[in-house]
């Protein structure tokens, strides 16, 4: 959409990343001629994107249209909302709204990124009240397995859009904090034209569990155990950090944090004074011998399995500090993110075989962020949306939130799924689908940002099933003559000691191609490398069933 | 174990597989001089274990004493109990005991396998009495999520070994065929030495669901559907295929098969009277197309979500005669193994952007085949065992069942947790562990039987992460000039297209090294190519933050 397009009284709405997958929540929001941007997070691989550490949303619409982006809001801290802050703002220079922890947490990556000095962040809280552009804008806390985290309601004149972020409804919130009912109930008093609402737990019946319970859980098992205390959880989770901060002091322990992420989080969230710590609970890693195993609770990262985090680590005893016993209890305060669930399991299964007690699944200690059925229910009757856009989750998700949406009376034509970049539009209330916004996966591996596609991913799982073999040839072009060669060198293929003689009937094969083309003068070069690329192709196939990619170069003298 | 080793009046139990891992059981119970095998199954690969087909256990200790070997009994015809043994059969040749369906879906394999003729298959049914060597061997019907499974009574003058199989306890089997409990209560009560039990649902409390419950739960789906019907489910779960023939017959709609390894267990399953089909009720995949939607039922594989399976096809508008629209109803029987939950999710995606309604998860329209912590109590309150050794399951299962039989009463020492190879013996009525027979994977790849092994899969892994460089150069050895080179091809790295400059910047570095190691006379090519890798790898992570496998190849003239 071109400038000169954008009728006044117009508002649009759609998804650049958070819909149709788990992650990389973007959302932008037109009205008239701003744009208003709603976080800017990362998503984790998928198996098939090979060698890919982390996937961003596509925002070249966003550089597009830079000058009408009035800023990007951050609902909260965890990584699916933030993730990809740095690398959207080196493309677009806007200024970034968010609450104390979220920016804590923020500013930590722009400086690593070496973008904070030119960057404008503004602090809200979810009292404030802030115009983007020409728009009002406002917030309301929310429950989540964050602290600090807020629903956004842009003010236009159609009625509100509002965008819950991710949300619960805890009764009984670690800190207190409840989430905003009579507010978000007078939004929609107010009335809503459009509620963009978090799917991720539409699938699941009843009331997701209070906080507080995994408080009481992991208080049981410290009860119970007299030796050495493990514990690991997700580092964003401040709440789950503090329940064990404060299990570990009514234990009489000492405290030691372990891994990265772990020790960036409680630092930032104990200075922002969102984490309670007790004078000298905490205690360093090195010092932990030191101590008796039944005065010590050692937190760490590693609740997905991560073959590098400090826990599994510990369990393979490669750990500089911690090597966990069978006397040790481990408590993984976690559930497995999609995708992880062999990794956490096999950590299980590792800690199993040394022959420490392991407290995980279903006993108890952890909690979804995210709210069921009846709270999703809840979120919907309170905001009374004219439309109503399921967003943040996979499309049976985003399906089985529309079937909510019907149930407490939402008309189906008024519930819009939409994939990444579809633009739905509103004018005099009116909905309807207006088109797209380019939009996809951004891939980033190493410090490269969009340099590899799918020719390139391909390429990786072609090697990673069957191997390469690379055939080496110089020709003399004048006289059309091997002069060397050919060399067959085989990487991921076979056991080259136990292959030697299907090696060497490859390598007569190519020779034989090669005399064969040279005699009938097929010094096409690229026809040579087909011809060589199909028959050892071929030849393989038969004796081995496996397809290794061939790859046929030709030196020249 | 040599032959001389082996002493009158000893037992011995060892796993070759099915320990610490799902997947390829394979157990060995040593009387006396005899060796009797149960079950020789495949498990499917690791996700590190790349481009691997299958996995098979490493049997050589049965390879060496193949004398010794009397027989190998099947339990059931699960992939993981008789996947592997076409393989084994080729190595040693023993007598194959099995129930009629097991040996019926045997036969095929043994036929693809070219090995049908010369194998000796012993039919048994839950009331055969047979010997192997000098040892009485009985049996007793259990149930589960296929047809005609026993456990294994192995009579020793100690006391009986026994063997469960796969088992819950179905109150409601569908064939009516109950699990043999008065047997096992007698078996129990003549004195068990040891057993060997099913520890697969050892975490999960209570009961597992009758499968009478998923027929209902199939048959509620079909009376609310007025469109077309497809079902998928696990080809070999011949109870549930029973069900959803009958569902099919009540809803008055015909049924097509579609999917090689369905049509396979169907037409076994019929012809040895296992599944009763009603006259007329199925139509070929291309006559469907004849009936209306309302009038048919598609029963199909692809209930893991495999990418080439029929469903996954008919979701992506890939196959051939049916394509799956808004108006389909796609109910998915089966939960996803572990591992598969990624691609299950993927194609239920899929099915709800297509905008079919999608029946699967907690829908009742699954129930696990074995039994959970309330059965397996059960099956050790009538077994009675004097020791107990958890089979069948990843380590924390085979604790978890440790535990449920504590809670039974059986002392903690006289339950044996084992690794694959570890033996535990008995004698005079006590048991010691015992050491060690060989044992672990055999990964197959295409035709390869244990080609494939760790060098091999650490290539893949590279080549799957980074790609690989190819660095070629033509070197004459007498006067130590480059005659041709260096050539840099890439795959799987970058984009060639985006990434001239860097791969410019390569080749000059390779051309510098190279250069250099001829001014100072380096004439060994290894330390060539090493000089080339270290130098070019360098450049590379500094340039890209990545590792490509570098592979230098030097051609001599």
């Amino acid at each position: 959409m071109s400038k000169q397009e954008i009728e006044n009284g117009k508002v649009r709405v759609f998804a650049l990343g958070g819909v149709g997958e788990i992650g990389k929540n973007m959302y932008g929001i037109e009205v008239d001629e701003d744009i208003i941007v709603v976080d800017a997070g990362l998503m984790f691989p998928d198996d098939d994107m090979l060698g890919v550490d982390i996937v961003i949303p596509d925002v070249s619409y966003l550089v597009e249209n830079e000058e009408r982006v009035k800023g990007i809001i951050l609902t909260h801290g965890h990584e699916d909302h933030i993730g990809g802050l740095s690398y959207v703002l080196k493309k677009i220079n806007v200024p970034v709204y968010g609450t104390k922890l979220t920016l804590g947490l923020v500013e930590e990556k722009l400086k690593e990124a070496g973008i904070l000095k030119e960057t404008t962040l503004r602090l809200i809280d979810s009292n404030s009240r802030v115009k983007l552009g020409k728009t009002p804008v406002s917030f309301f806390r929310t429950s989540h397995s964050i602290p600090d985290c807020v629903g956004v309601c842009i003010e236009t004149s159609q009625g509100a859009v509002v965008h819950t972020g991710d949300f619960k409804f805890d009764q009984t919130p670690v800190d207190g904090k409840h989430a905003e009912i009579g507010k978000m109930a007078a939004i929609g008093q107010k009335g809503v034209l459009c509620l963009l609402s978090d799917s991720t737990n539409a699938e699941r019946p009843g009331t997701t569990k209070s906080e507080a319970e995994v408080g009481i859980g992991i208080k049981d098992v410290f009860a119970r155990t007299s030796g050495r205390l493990i514990v690991t959880s997700f580092a964003s989770n401040v709440h789950r950090l503090q329940q064990v901060i404060q299990a570990t002091a009514a234990a009489n322990r000492k405290l030691s944090i372990v891994g990265k992420s772990m020790v960036r989080v409680i630092t930032i969230a104990s200075k922002l004074g969102y984490l309670k710590m007790p004078k000298d609970l905490v205690i360093d890693i090195d010092e932990v011998n030191r101590y008796k195993p039944e005065q010590v609770v050692i937190l760490t990262t590693g609740s997905q399995g991560e073959p590098m985090s400090a826990l599994t680590r510990m369990a393979r005893g490669a750990h500089r500090h911690i090597t966990i016993t069978e006397n040790d209890t481990v408590i993984i305060a976690a559930s497995a993110i999609p995708g992880n669930e062999k990794s956490v399991s096999s950590v299980i299964d590792q800690l199993h075989r040394i022959g420490a007690d392991v407290v995980y699944g279903s006993q108890a200690v952890h909690a979804s962020g995210h709210g069921s059925q009846e709270e999703l229910k809840l979120m919907l009757n309170l905001m009374k949306p004219k439309y109503f856009l399921p967003i943040h989750g996979e499309i049976r998700m985003q399906h089985a939130h529309r079937d909510l949406g019907m149930n407490v009376g939402i008309k189906p034509e008024r519930i819009y799924i939409v994939e990444k970049g579809e633009v739905v539009e509103f004018s005099n209330n009116q909905a309807r689908r207006a088109g797209k916004v380019p939009s996809g996966h951004v891939l980033i591996d190493g410090l490269g940002v969009g340099d590899v596609g799918n020719i390139v991913l391909r390429d990786r799982r072609l090697l990673s099933k069957d191997g390469i073999l690379v055939v080496v040839v110089t020709l003399n072009k004048k006289t059309s003559t091997i002069v060397s060669g050919p060399n067959i060198i085989s990487r991921g293929f076979v056991y080259v000691r136990e292959s030697e003689a299907l090696l060497d009937q490859s390598n007569e094969l190519v020779s034989s191609i090669l005399q064969k083309c040279v005699t009938e003068n097929v010094s096409e070069w690229s026809s040579l490398k087909s011809n060589i690329r199909e028959g050892l192709s071929r030849f393989l196939f038969e004796k081995t069933k496996r397809r290794p990619m061939i790859l046929p170069i030709i030196m020249e003298v």
